[in-house]
C-alpha cells in the first residue's frame, strides 16, 4: 500500500467506527447538533471567505471562467444561506427507526421492517462548496458518517467549511469521524477511496460524465449514480396547446443549467401546425436556439437543422431539440432511445394516452400536464435532496433522507423454530 | 471485441429489446406462461433428465463429491418440484402497476410512485438447476427480461430447463428473449456479460466468495450480492434457557448447509453454567462440533479451542463457535467484527436489551426469541424469493417480486410550471 492509500484507509476506519454510535444518536443530539453547525458556517465565515479567497486566486490563475468562478465564490450571503439550509434539515422528521409493515405470519411471528443508517456514504462531487455543507448535513440527520471528496478548485473552501461543521458536530455530542473531508484532491486518492468496500457503504458520484465513468469502473462499493438529465417534453395531439405552450416556456427557460431542464420537445403532427409557430416563436423571442427535425423546419423555418448527436444531447443551455412524430408510440420509442431516464413530460387531455406514458416511459419521474423542472426533492415533499438519482436500484430519482437509509427485517417470535 | 463478447452482447441487447413489450404485459399473460411452463417441465422431463445424465457423468469424471452429485441430479419427482414452484408463483400477486404514497402537494400538483420491472436481471449462479426455474419464473412474473448464466457443471441441465421454459413463455405470448440462457461456461463469458451495463440493470451473483469477488470487481452493472451468512444467536443473561436450548439445537442443526444457519453462539456469562452443559450435551449428540472460546471449555470440557478463524467462519455444517461474554454490549460488538450481516437471533426476557439488540445489530434480519432458520421468503410472507440479500441497498435480506422491481415517481398537474 501506498501512504496515500493508507491515509485513505485510516479515513475509512474511522468514519466505519464513527458510524456505530452514530446510528444510535437521538433525534435531539443530531438536532442540537445541525443548528451548531449551522450557527458555526455563520460565525466562522471569515475564515471560510478567506479560505475560497485562496480557490478564487487559484481558479483565475487556471483561467476558470467567470461562470465557473462565480459557482465557486462565496460571500456572507451564501454562507448564511448554506447555514439555513442546515436548519431546514434540522427541521424534517428524522427516517432512522421507523417500523414499516410490521405483521403477523400464520405461526404466530411478527415479522416488519426497520428503517436504519446506511453506515458511512461516500460523496464524490466537483459541485459548488454548499454540497459539503448539505451532504454533511442530510447523511448525519440521517445517521451515516460521510467521507467528502470535493473538487481540486473548491478544496480550500470545503476543507475550512467541513472543519467548522466537524468541530460544531463534535462539540454537540456527535462521533469523531462522522463528518470527513478527504484533505487531498489527488485523482489516486478517489480510486482509493473506491476500494474501502470493507468500511463504506455507499458511494454517489455527482458530476460530469468523466467522473461517473471512473467512479463505475473502479469501485468496489455499491454505487448510486446522479448522471445526466436528457428531458423530454412531448404534445400530444389531445394537449390543451395554451398550456402546451407555457409549460414548455418554463421547462426550457426557467432555469436552463439544471438537469430536469427539457432538452427535447417532441410534438404529435395533428398539433404541429398549430402548437409550433407561436410556441417557437416564444422560446426564439427568449434567446432559445432551436434545432428542428425536417417536418418542424417545413413548418417553423427559422430552426436550424437539428444533427443526429442533437438528440440525446443534455445541453444545459438555451438550446432545444424539436421533433413532429406522428403517434404516442412514436414518442416514447424516441424518449427510450434517447433519453437518460430522468424526467420526461406529456401534456395531454387525454386519460388513455396520459396512462399509457406514465406506465411505459421508464424515467426516475414521469410527469403529466406538468413541467419537468418539477423533479426535485423540495418539490416532492422529500425535503432536501442529496442529488437526483438516475438508476433504477436503491433510489431513483430525488434522493432524500430516506434514501440514504436500509430497511433491514425485524422478527419478534415466542420460541419459534423451524419445523 | 472478441467473438465471445460480441455473442454476449447481442444476447444482452435482445434482452433489452424484450424489456419493453415484457413490462407491460398482463397479469393474465404472465401467469398463462407461468403455468405452460410448469406444464413443459413435466412433459419434458425425458429431455431434461437426459441432458441431466450428461452434467452427471461430466461430474463423476470430475470427481465431484457424492453430495455436489446429489444437489445436481434431477429426477421425476424434482422436476415436479421445480413445476411446483413455478405455479406458486404464479399465485403470487403481480408487484406491477401498483401506486403508493400519491399525495397533493400544496400547489396542487400530484406526487406518487409507480412500481415497475426493472428491465434486464443477470444472475450468475453456480447452484442447483432449479435456480434456473425459479429464476426465470420470478422474473417474468416481475415484468424483467432475465439472463440467466448458471454454473459449468450443470450446463446441459440448464440448457434443457431454459429452452423448455422459453418455448412455453413464447408461445404463452411472452417476447422473444425474455429468458436467455448464456450458452458457454467460459469465465470470460461472465465478464463481458457484467460490462453490458448499457442492457441489463442488475446483476445478482449468488455462489461462493470467489464468485461474488469476481461480480464485485468486474462489473460495470449495479450488483446486489448474496454473500455468505455468519449468523449468531446471543443468549442473555434473561434468557428462557429452555427456549434457548430448544432454538439454538434448530438453528445449529434442523438444516446445516444452509446460509441462515447459526455458525456461532455468544452466551452472557451469567447464565453460561447453567445453559451451556445441557445445551451442548444436546448438540454434541446430534453429532455437532463444538469450539469453544477458553471460558465455555472451563464449563464443558468436551469442547474443542476454537481458533481465531473459527470466529467469522460460515461452517454450513455440524460445527458451532460458542463463546462466553460478559454484556450485551460485547455480543453486539462481537456481532459487528465477525458477523457477515446476515441474521442474528437474540434470545431473551428483556424487553430492553430486546430493543437494543433489534435497533443495533445490523443485519438483514434481527430477530428475537426464534431461530436464525426463519431469515427466509417464504417464512417473511414475500413468497418465493432468488436468494438473501446481505448488502443495505436496494434489497437487503429474502429479495422477493418487489425487490426486482424499482419505484418511479409519477406527478400529475394541470399546467402546473415552476415560479
Amino acid at each position: 500500500m501506498t501512504a496515500l492509500e493508507q491515509e485513505i484507509e485510516s479515513l475509512a476506519r474511522a468514519a466505519r467506527a464513527a458510524a456505530r454510535p452514530l446510528a444510535a444518536l437521538s433525534t435531539e443530539v443530531k438536532n442540537r447538533a445541525l443548528r451548531q453547525m449551522a450557527e458555526a458556517l455563520v460565525s466562522g465565515h471569515d475564515a471560510i471567505i478567506a479560505a475560497n479567497a485562496r480557490d478564487l486566486d487559484a481558479g483565475k490563475q487556471a483561467g476558470l471562467s467567470a461562470a465557473m468562478l462565480d459557482r465557486l465564490m462565496l460571500d456572507p450571503k451564501r454562507i448564511e444561506a448554506m447555514a439555513q439550509g442546515l436548519r431546514e434539515i434540522e427541521q424534517l422528521a428524522d427516517p432512522v427507526g421507523e417500523i414499516t409493515g410490521m405483521k403477523r405470519r400464520p405461526n404466530g411471528l411478527m415479522v416488519g421492517r426497520m428503517r436504519v443508517p446506511l453506515g458511512v456514504v461516500g460523496i464524490i462531487y466537483e459541485s459548488r462548496p454548499n454540497v459539503t455543507a448539505d451532504t454533511a448535513a442530510l447523511c448525519l440527520k440521517s445517521g451515516n458518517a460521510v467521507v467528502l471528496r470535493g473538487g481540486s478548485e473548491a478544496i480550500h473552501s470545503n476543507r475550512a467549511i467541513a472543519e467548522a461543521l466537524g468541530r460544531a458536530a463534535s462539540s454537540a455530542g456527535v462521533p469523531e469521524g462522522a463528518i470527513t473531508l478527504v484533505p487531498t484532491t489527488d485523482r489516486e486518492a478517489v480510486r482509493a477511496l473506491l476500494q474501502q468496500e470493507r468500511y463504506i457503504d455507499l458511494v454517489i458520484p455527482r458530476g460530469g460524465y468523466e467522473l461517473i465513468n471512473f467512479v463505475t469502473k473502479n469501485s468496489l462499493i455499491p454505487v448510486v449514480k446522479h448522471d445526466k438529465g436528457v428531458c423530454h417534453l412531448y404534445v400530444d395531439r389531445a394537449a390543451d396547446l395554451a398550456m402546451a405552450e407555457t409549460i414548455a416556456f418554463n421547462a426550457k427557460v426557467q432555469r436552463p443549467g439544471v438537469c430536469n431542464a427539457t432538452e427535447a420537445m417532441l410534438v404529435h403532427a395533428d398539433v404541429a401546425e398549430r402548437f409550433l409557430p407561436s410556441a417557437l416563436d416564444r422560446l426564439a423571442a427568449a434567446g432559445v436556439e432551436i434545432r428542428g427535425c425536417p417536418r418542424t423546419r417545413a413548418i417553423w423555418s427559422k430552426s436550424s437543422a437539428a444533427k443526429d448527436t442533437d438528440w440525446g444531447e443534455e445541453f444545459l443551455d438555451l438550446i432545444l431539440a424539436v421533433r413532429v412524430v406522428d403517434s404516442l408510440d412514436e414518442a416514447i420509442e424516441h424518449i427510450a432511445r434517447y433519453g437518460s431516464g430522468h424526467t420526461e413530460s406529456i401534456i395531454t387531455g387525454d386519460l388513455a394516452a396520459a396512462g399509457r406514458f406514465l406506465r411505459e416511459v421508464d424515467s426516475s419521474a414521469v410527469i403529466v400536464n406538468a413541467s419537468t423542472r418539477f423533479n426535485d426533492g423540495g418539490q416532492f415533499g422529500l425535503g432536501a435532496e442529496i442529488g437526483i438519482s438516475t438508476q433504477k436500484l436503491h433510489a431513483r430519482g430525488p434522493m432524500g433522507l430516506e434514501e440514504l437509509t436500509s430497511l433491514k427485517f425485524i422478527v419478534l417470535g415466542d420460541g419459534h423454530i423451524r419445523g
